[in-house]
């Protein structure tokens, strides 16, 4: 049998334990199904004394993890660290530099310095893998990267957040606010005291950059993305996507288009009868088309120790099946040298179905002003809903529209012009329509 | 860069003629992504001169299958031809005998002779790559080969076999039967003119047989699999599946418990909210179930020229990217001679829920009567519905039950009892449950 394969932990918070745990608990299966042994040699956290559930001692301990990066006792550099500079970024260039082999978890990294992490790897000849940085425990980095092999990638979406896909969920399963799920969520550890980050699309954003840039082979731009989050839906947007038949979700979607390609963060309708629709909680789902191989749909856990761990492993035992000399593949799918620059395409350019909600004084005149913008920016109706505002009578009447295929620029001017026509109580509400299967 | 891989090919219809095309067509993009060519230096079919609307004249033409797989012009041979025996068997063996790498899509052959061409290519040191025979272009052999290292499987199961899923898809949504739908399916290409390997389950077992090797690693058992296919599925068992929050899948179900492992194909009532309930027409889906993962859903083509195609290209791009000396994992994700002996758990130890229609007489005593055979046999009853048997009256009543979970000894001593009772009019309809998330 081949020499045993030696990792090193860096960050040892709950995945980091759950990895170490595994990795002892399954070794003689990992073992089995690597042809060698994988064992930890070394770890490296803050605190040296926290009792993490898992007996670390035989592991070398550094409290430095560039110090570990580059010493003689591993092969394999694994970063559970976390945020996009500081000890994570110099720890993982300084093992690829070493000639070690490096799995991730993180996707601030990647999204800020994941092109010239991968060209040192590449130039090393060393793995740089990172299943976990995106949608948890889904084997999505694999499935583009080595799986579709071949295919060219028209459109990857995804419910990438599960904070975000929890609330949702809720607020459509029990009626209640943003805000009172919000709070709920972070009661019970779903979301982060300060739920910035999730609420908004920017870890949707991150992690979405990444599969751009293994879609379409492209230079990582995490900067360059359209972004909405999810704290203004409320219930009459969730109850209206009902009716229609249509379910809210926050998606993080990349797109070719003829004017380059779209990365966009927002709410999206997408179909009551869809696969992604039934994905609840803080599951994920990940959604792919391509030209020969159709609509792949890959769903499952997004986040958590274990399920990130699982990713982590599968990352750990392909390293360990790989043998010194071997060549894999490139880090994002294409040599980091060769990835293209980032042509964005224009958000107004975007072109799709739309839900717009309007809150308008009821007083004659106001539907037609309202179906006269909308044919004046030739936008198509596919259906029109009126009704009473609830509880507030006869004083302010909601108008629901559902575009056909239209462009972002032509429903912008459309509501701007409605907003200018003075018949609006309330802010106007705009939710893209995704196809989807 | 490294030498050019030499692909053969051999069995050249509609997915053999698709992998030349797409190897041709994405050329350049499959080079930068594997780092070295790959190009079609032979091929072999029946018939030289049949036009495949690919130009095939730069591949030396073999007649023989066998010669091609012995052949010096070849690195990897792909199996396309189709059976357990024949040219398949003797290629794809003469082929790993001479030290190729082979990829097949051939879920039969696997499934008879999986593990002895496993071990042949093991003691070879070569890959034996076979995405494409379960699920078409789903990635579940490389998810559960590489992805899951160190996860333990605990449920496996899926809807595999596309032409039942269509026909059990537009049963529900147009209301028309199972013969008239199967008839329909025929004339579209989507059933074939013997439809009894599809229809009957042995399709869908054989791609269990494999998932449930690489899920528990044991040896193959193709032939231990409980078997029902879906010709007795009629429009009553739908609506009433509806009616209770279900729908009607034929699943392959591999399962371990504490007598063994369950392998079963059967139709299934899976939740409606539940994504694989979503997954409609000739879409696969597989679920798996692990210790350290949690659940994880992949969805997609099952079958088709270029969705095949893509899995075989998928399997290819990994023989490039790897080197002479390089070891790959296992072919079942254990080494072959390290399965273990398939302990089959006995059907009548299921553990599950139970959907059960009864047709019976109209009369007195007949509902106390099926009341007292599930008490009598330890069934808890989740749910009854009792009506009329449309257009016949009082003559007549459908009874439904839906019960709690049960074994699958109960449910039959159960139904026995009530046949023998002399109340039913017709042949019971027994459809198990299956959690699904």
């Amino acid at each position: 049998m081949a020499e045993a394969l030696r990792v090193g932990i860096a960050g040892l918070g709950t995945v980091g334990a759950s990895v170490a745990r595994v990795l002892r608990d399954k070794a003689a299966e990992l073992t089995r199904q690597c042809g060698r042994d994988v064992i930890v040699t070394a770890v490296s956290a803050r605190d040296q004394k926290r009792d993490r559930g898992v007996d670390l001692s035989s592991a070398k301990w550094f409290d430095d993890p560039v110090k570990m990066a580059q010493a003689a006792e591993i092969d394999v550099f694994v970063e559970l660290i976390g945020g996009d500079e500081g000890p994570a970024r110099s720890s993982v260039k300084a093992a690829l530099e070493a000639g070690r082999h490096v799995v991730t978890a993180n996707k601030a990294l990647l999204a800020k310095h994941g092109v010239a992490l991968a060209e040192i790897a590449e130039k090393k000849g060393v793995l740089l893998n990172y299943e976990a940085a995106v949608a948890g425990g889904i084997p999505v980095i694999k499935t583009m990267r080595e799986a579709m092999a071949g295919n060219s990638v028209t459109r990857v979406f995804g419910i990438l957040n599960g904070t975000c896909n929890y609330i949702l969920t809720r607020m459509e399963a029990e009626g209640i606010s943003f805000d009172a799920c919000l709070k709920d969520a972070q009661r019970l550890g779903y979301a982060e005291a300060d739920p910035t980050f999730d609420i908004e699309g920017q870890d949707t954003a991150h992690k979405l950059s990444i599969l751009t840039s293994l879609a379409f082979g492209t230079r990582i731009a995490a900067n360059d993305i359209y972004m909405e989050g999810i704290s203004n839906i409320t219930q009459a947007d969730i109850r209206a996507a009902g009716d229609l038949g249509y379910r809210i979700k926050l998606l993080g979607v990349a797109q070719r288009t003829e004017s380059g390609i779209e990365q966009r963060v927002h709410p999206t309708m997408v179909p009551t009868a869809s696969v992604i629709a039934q994905v609840h909680g803080v599951t994920n789902a990940v959604a792919i088309e391509t030209d020969i191989l159709g609509e792949l749909l890959l769903s499952g856990p997004g986040a958590g120790g274990n399920a990130t761990a699982s990713a982590v492993i599968g990352d750990i035992a392909d390293i360990a099946k790989s043998r010194p000399g071997f060549q894999h593949g490139p880090v994002f799918g294409r040599p980091a040298k060769e990835l293209k620059p980032y042509k964005k395409a224009q958000m107004r350019s975007h072109a799709g179905g739309y839900f717009i909600r309007l809150t308008v004084h009821d007083r004659i005149g106001v539907f037609a002003a309202i179906a006269k913008r909308m044919a004046d920016n030739d936008i198509s109706l596919e259906s029109i809903v009126q009704h009473a505002v609830n509880g507030e009578a006869a004083a302010q009447k909601t108008v629901i529209l559902v575009t056909h295929e239209t462009t972002e620029a032509a429903v912008r001017k459309a509501v701007d012009g409605i907003t200018k026509d003075g018949h609006l109580t309330d802010k106007p509400q705009v939710i893209r329509i995704e196809r989807a299967g």
